[in-house]
């Protein structure tokens, strides 16, 4: 066979080890559990939406289907996968409202897809959990959102190592009122400073202060590399926006004086600070304003948000791309979508929702060791000494016996030896093997052989004959008390598979 | 707005409700503990595979991409929704196979695509759970997997309401020599053959008979409908084939012997009897002769399989289309197929595995009343009487301290008043809701009404005006045992959400 298939992975894919799959479940499971205490529902939608359903949403995106996977059913109609959980909730909302408790809390974990250039770090499938509150128009709903992202991350062992930053979008138009770029022929320029804002994390004030100006090259000392076309605003009108990102202050009350300041005049301005107000009034009686702070350098990339606009950050520090040590950053972020269910109903839905990177998170809890990754014991594996029909009725008969007794079990089924079948049992971290040869059935006998322990006696024998001599960890047994012998190893070995 | 945006779930596909989603996971978990006791491990494969990746094995479907979704990416590659999870694994193992031990046990479950008409339990996006073990040429392998689906629906609650049916494609290939159809010019026939005995259940032996001749109409009694053509056959072999169908006996040795008798001079028909006398062995050793059963009219749609084939049947009645009794039928099966991983490497490799169509089991579970449909409780609703800053940070602190113990809860968000707070308790059926109002606050108390004692006690109260001087199942407490209070109530109602 020369014309065989290659196989591979498609680029930006990822299977998943039994490792990865387990702790990933583990620490979903921790974060639904923190959500239903908060009385959030699981709903889940499917992954393929009509193509008109989902917009044209996505961050750093304006052309349409772009950065989508889409294609045509039997009937013609374009689906496209989903691209985030946010679009297909509104879908969900719209089509079955009249049956839904209002407001509807709701949280769901998926796969979503992008149709882009995969690189280090970003896949074109990767798994987000997002909550969601629709049908609340007060930021009490956003408030709450936030306290759970603060829940979650201390459930996750993140204590001390996180912090929950809220801004007001609102307060965002209301700066740009105040720079002149208000009304709907500008929508374009302010798309364009809310992500130069977004990017003050990575390039810092000087290079968010080129992408507000006439635009920033991508190595901005030599002038090499890519050039992004800036927002064209004047010095002045960049200096209030930068005055806003460094609005923070130590308290919540200061920062919010702060920001009434710069958007004096604006009434849209006034109302956001407002929100942040009453934000964070409830977070400090609720007992979070050390985790759920205010914060007006958080902007989120998306276009569709309409007032609170959040973000859950990492504070620990890791190496960076330049070996200089970096905040590790976000895993998550979301905020307050009003217009976006309204897109299909005749009257606007106020909601807002918080979106966790399950694989970003789960990188972050691996750096930090809180991911379990001890070898989880194999099954107990019955050796194939003899394939006679009836040798290998009797092998069948023990793992079943194994197997009713609760333990995991399972007869060799390679075409191997002796040799070989040790080697796979060590490679499934079998805690023990079981063998019976012709001589051991007459006998009604079998012989067990303990790997774990086998490991520890044999790491003290040096000698080849001295170790066939002691036959370290390895013991006959009458065939009747199998089961209690094995239950005893598996035991010591810390439990089943 | 008038220009807005019809929501609607595209065809074929379905939203999934937590009642849904807490049963299917339910039934997951106990699969997933049985595959573990038997020592197979998780393993996980995205859901988008290149095109050429999948190959052309769907049932019923000859023509290259009909039925499965395509899209080209950004580099114009082909890529494609995986149609079910063999496939994948298929070039999971070829990709991995030097870091994996062999054989290789694995199991995953996950979404599966088809691009098809959907209809009545038709679905465009359906769940498939399938275990597989590649690497093990011996048919011990096939007798194993058999087990673990009896072992699955046992612990699913279906002991006695199951069977797991075995066959083997070398015996039908031997059948097929025998009536002079073998050889590579008859692939297509032998297709036809097989599809038309796989609808013996919905057909009948003379609607079979009718597809290995000439050709059957949709409504043969008025000749009317869709005509499907035959397998052209003439009577005789007709008659060999139906006689094969039906050469199941009461015991598994009689079977064997009816087949064997049956392809005497086909030296690979002779070697699939032998092999199903090796499984009826094993299986018989292990206590399983009751469930895991040798019957000749199982062979599977798949055109991949090329030995032992199996179905898992549910045997209890439920009422068919047309008003009479019908036995549930498949709800999985599979079988080996030992060309499928050999596509991508150098030398065969065999393989053999079970899928469990989950929806159709999730069905079944329901149909016999197995699926939790108990009520689940919701979070205990703190109602907004007072939308102050101040009281708001009340209720807020009050959910913060239920939440802190441990009791799902929330703090009501619509703008509503009273009578729609009570309402949307009640839809989310919480154990209880808190009141206080001003009054309340500044006298330290707050009221608590246990919603289930008093839809109760109500039940027993006609008059309005008793109702109201009774006040029933509200209760004042003190602020300070807010928390003990309620713990009382979740308890008595069955535990928090």
């Amino acid at each position: 066979m020369s014309d065989y298939l290659k196989a591979r992975l498609p680029r930006g894919l990822v299977d998943r080890t039994p490792a990865e799959l387990k702790a990933t479940e583990a620490m979903i499971e921790t974060i639904r559990h923190t959500y239903e205490i908060y009385g959030f529902e699981p709903v889940e939608t499917p992954l393929i939406e009509y193509t008109d359903a989902l917009g044209k949403f996505l961050p750093d995106q304006d052309r349409p289907n772009e950065g989508v996977f889409s294609f045509q059913d039997d009937d013609e109609q374009w689906l496209s996968l989903r691209y985030d959980l946010t679009a297909p909730l509104a879908r969900f909302y719209a089509e079955n409202h009249e049956k839904l408790p209002k407001p509807y809390r709701s949280y769901r974990n998926g796969w979503v897809f992008r149709n882009e250039k995969p690189g280090p770090g970003r896949f074109r499938q990767f798994m987000q959990f997002d909550a969601d509150t629709v049908g609340a128009p007060s930021v009490a709903a956003d408030a709450e959102i936030c306290m759970m992202m603060a829940d979650s991350m201390e459930a996750l062992g993140l204590k001390g190592q996180f912090v929950v930053r809220v801004n007001n979008r609102k307060v965002l138009d209301g700066v740009m009122e105040v720079i002149g770029l208000a009304g709907d022929d500008k929508a374009g320029t302010r798309l364009t400073v809310l992500r130069a804002i977004d990017k003050l994390d990575k390039i810092g004030p000087s290079g968010v202060r080129d992408l507000l100006g006439a635009g920033r090259w991508e190595n901005p000392e030599e002038k090499s590399g890519d050039f992004t076309k800036g927002a064209g605003l004047p010095p002045e009108a960049a200096d209030v926006v930068l005055a806003f990102v460094a609005s923070g202050a130590n308290s919540a009350a200061e920062t919010v004086a702060n920001l009434g300041k710069l958007v004096t005049g604006s009434v849209r301005g006034s109302e956001g600070v407002e929100e942040l107000k009453l934000i964070a009034s409830l977070v400090d009686a609720a007992g979070y304003a050390d985790r759920v702070k205010i914060d007006p350098s958080v902007v989120r990339g998306l276009e569709y948000y309409t007032g609170p606009v959040f973000e859950a950050e990492l504070t620990f520090e890791v190496t960076g791309d330049d070996g200089r040590p970096v905040r590790f950053g976000s895993v998550g972020g979301g905020g307050r979508y009003d217009g976006l269910v309204g897109r299909f109903l005749k009257e606007p839905v106020p909601a807002t929702g918080f979106s966790i990177g399950v694989s970003r998170l789960m990188a972050a809890l691996r750096t930090l060791g809180k991911v379990g990754v001890e070898k989880v014991n194999g099954p107990v594996c019955v050796l194939v000494m003899d394939k006679t029909p009836e040798a290998l009725a009797g092998y069948q008969k023990m793992v079943a016996e194994l197997r009713a007794a609760g333990i995991a079990a399972e007869m060799y089924l390679g075409a191997s030896g002796m040799k070989a079948q040790m080697k796979y049992a060590d490679r499934r971290n079998a805690p023990c093997v079981i063998i019976e040869g012709s001589n051991e059935r007459e006998a009604g006998i079998v012989q067990i052989k303990d790997l774990a322990l086998g490991k520890e006696l044999s790491a003290g024998i040096s000698d080849n004959a001295e170790w066939r001599a002691s036959r370290p960890a390895q013991k006959e047994v009458a065939r009747a008390d199998l089961i209690a012998e094995v239950r005893t190893i598996v035991e010591a070995a810390g439990g089943a598979a």
